[in-house]
């Protein structure tokens, strides 16, 4: 999830001023952070190694030395400026999970050697209702929240976890214990929170009967939590591959969607389908197998051309449609310790960053299972 | 609103049954009560004088003198066909308020000379999920409700209010109290109940802010229900010529669509909007009103060639949207309740039976101010 250009937010400005401030009264400038990355050069999207400097670590921000990086269909959409026009060189990467190196002097829920996650937001106004209510995603403030990357910063722009580190103000930072699979919990910071979120919204509950379409990175998550929290949990996608996968994730049923037949019999059966279809498909199939007073949460946002349309009368019975986006910081943290301690995490691949093209055309062709993950070791 | 050809039901078998005992058994077979109306002949939809026999009283049933009933848009576009076949001849009429003149034995809750009301619906399976919550609108079984007019009923199918008189099971009957200005209180039978329904489904409480789309017989009673509750309430309609209508029944802002700078700064404003523009119409722009988390509501049906489709990403930021059906039974009567104490009603133009095909295309050509009531007299 991203949105380029977020407006320069106030703190920056802050923080500039403070470190002007110190250099003139004597100390030396603390110094920028050199990164390794991987980087699109423009809207080919193909990665290759990028060196930069990130901002000095100020008195609120963490270091942090990232150990995995998720790759999220996202990143793909992004860099490919299937969402619009971005900044280039885009260094993507919202699933991070690395180790705290430094800390500004401010900073008191971490110290170094923690283990911290970073997810799609690396800050946002902090005044706005939307913030206030621990729903950063929503921020109206300067122009919205800003994005792990991509986003503007100052007079740069973001650039995220697909790196050996990143700073980030204490606030948007995550607390992951230490003894969880550290390359399984980094799709969490996306993945885990977009499908934990509507479920939790929606306060499924046990005996509900709660519908996944698309059994992929997002997917297989959202099967995963909401079996954890008691529902029945059918799982739809256009392959015979993941039936397997399905059934030992717990679903009660798999259906090929391109087996027309297996789409039967199925209406006014659930509570809420999650979609996280990433092209267009017809909605109004799907609305018909929600009870009345039932809802459909879409998540994930596709290319723009790949958007569906619905016919509003597919709504006729109180069924409800909505478009679902991460979470806030406050939930993503309930959702990592809720995951660790229901022992729930992404199936992953973990690659070298040196197979990333390779990693994201498998992701476009249906290749790859659920969610590859990079082992940042690769990169140091 | 109307669904043909809803399955024979149970209770009318059982009725039978019991009227065939007793006549064998002696007393002379219960009268079918004879009754006028007016009827569409076929779907050019003219209406015309038509005579034809009720059944007899069953022993739930009451027989009610029509004095008054409201002309819905859905009566045209059933006698229309727009929603599919029905059949001729149809005697349509759902917003129904007469005077109490028969009682079966069975029959508690009602005395002759009460006053009653009908909506849209006159039976349902009573045993489904939703008959037992009191949401008999959205009945599963045996096809559905039985509605008000053109729904399968025993060998024949019913019909509607547009007649000197109706016979309906007790269950379905509304109470009116006597001193209520009867001609108002017909529509709140259907254009009530489907607006009153959406609003305290989405629990409108004081300072709220809700938008009406679309002003005339629905739209009227969702603001006066809307104020009612605490909320402020924005009027949105293509004409100039209800404008002063709007601000008199209390809307705080009125938007002439046709001005498209009237909807300029709207963005993010309601918790809710209710739509009862009964054509196709952008939605896209109607969403983008929605504060983050708000719902719109459709209610009405336009023509199948009008249904409106919306692109899902429209949804963005947990905006939802669905369509709402009228309301139970026991929310029918919760609505004419709250309507007397509150002294809201329908504005009315009231016509004798005679002038029904000039009001239908007064209301086709948007002439109507809100809600044509036709005088039962008329047809005496």
């Amino acid at each position: 999830m991203k949105k380029p250009f977020s407006h320069l937010l106030t703190f920056i400005i802050v923080l500039t001023g403070s470190y002007v401030c110190k250099a003139q009264s004597g100390p030396a400038a603390p110094a920028q952070i050199h990164t390794k990355a991987y980087a699109a050069m423009d809207a080919k999207g193909k990665l290759a190694p990028y060196e930069f400097d990130r901002r000095s670590v100020g008195d609120n921000d963490l270091l942090i030395d990232i150990l995995y990086s998720g790759i999220c269909h996202s990143d793909i959409h992004t860099v490919k400026g299937d969402w619009g026009q971005i900044p280039y060189p885009c260094v993507p990467g919202h699933e991070i999970v690395g180790r705290v190196i430094q800390i500004g002097k401010n900073v008191h829920k971490f110290k170094v050697g923690d283990i911290a996650g970073v997810g799609c937001m690396v800050n946002s106004c902090g005044e706005c209702e939307y913030c206030k209510a621990g729903e950063e995603q929503f921020c109206t403030g300067n122009g919205g929240p800003v994005w792990t990357y991509g986003s503007a910063e100052g007079d740069s722009y973001t650039k995220g976890g697909y790196a050996t580190n990143i700073i980030v103000k204490e606030s948007f930072v995550i607390k992951i214990p230490k003894n969880a699979p550290l390359a399984k919990v980094a799709p969490l910071l996306c993945a885990g929170i977009t499908t934990y979120s509507p479920l939790r919204y929606n306060k499924v509950k046990k005996g509900d009967k709660v519908a996944v379409a698309g059994f992929g990175g997002l997917g297989h998550m959202a099967v995963q939590y909401a079996k954890s929290m008691g529902a029945e949990v059918d799982v739809f996608d256009i392959t015979e591959d993941k039936r397997k996968a399905a059934s030992e994730m717990g679903a009660a049923k798999y259906v090929n969607t391109t087996n027309t037949q297996e789409m039967d019999g199925l209406n006014s059966k659930y509570n809420l389908i999650i979609s996280t279809i990433p092209v267009s498909f017809k909605v109004e199939p799907y609305l018909q197998m929600l009870k009345t007073d039932g809802t459909m949460v879409l998540i994930g946002v596709p290319a723009h051309d790949q958007i569906p349309v619905v016919n509003v009368m597919a709504l006729f019975g109180r069924r409800k449609m909505y478009h679902s986006l991460i979470g806030g910081i406050r939930e993503t943290q309930e959702m990592i310790d809720y995951s660790v301690k229901n022992n729930i995490y992404a199936q992953v691949e973990v690659i070298p960053v040196q197979r990333i093209n390779e990693a994201y055309q498998h992701i476009l062709d249906g290749k790859v299972q659920f969610r590859y993950v990079i082992d940042m070791k690769s990169l140091k």
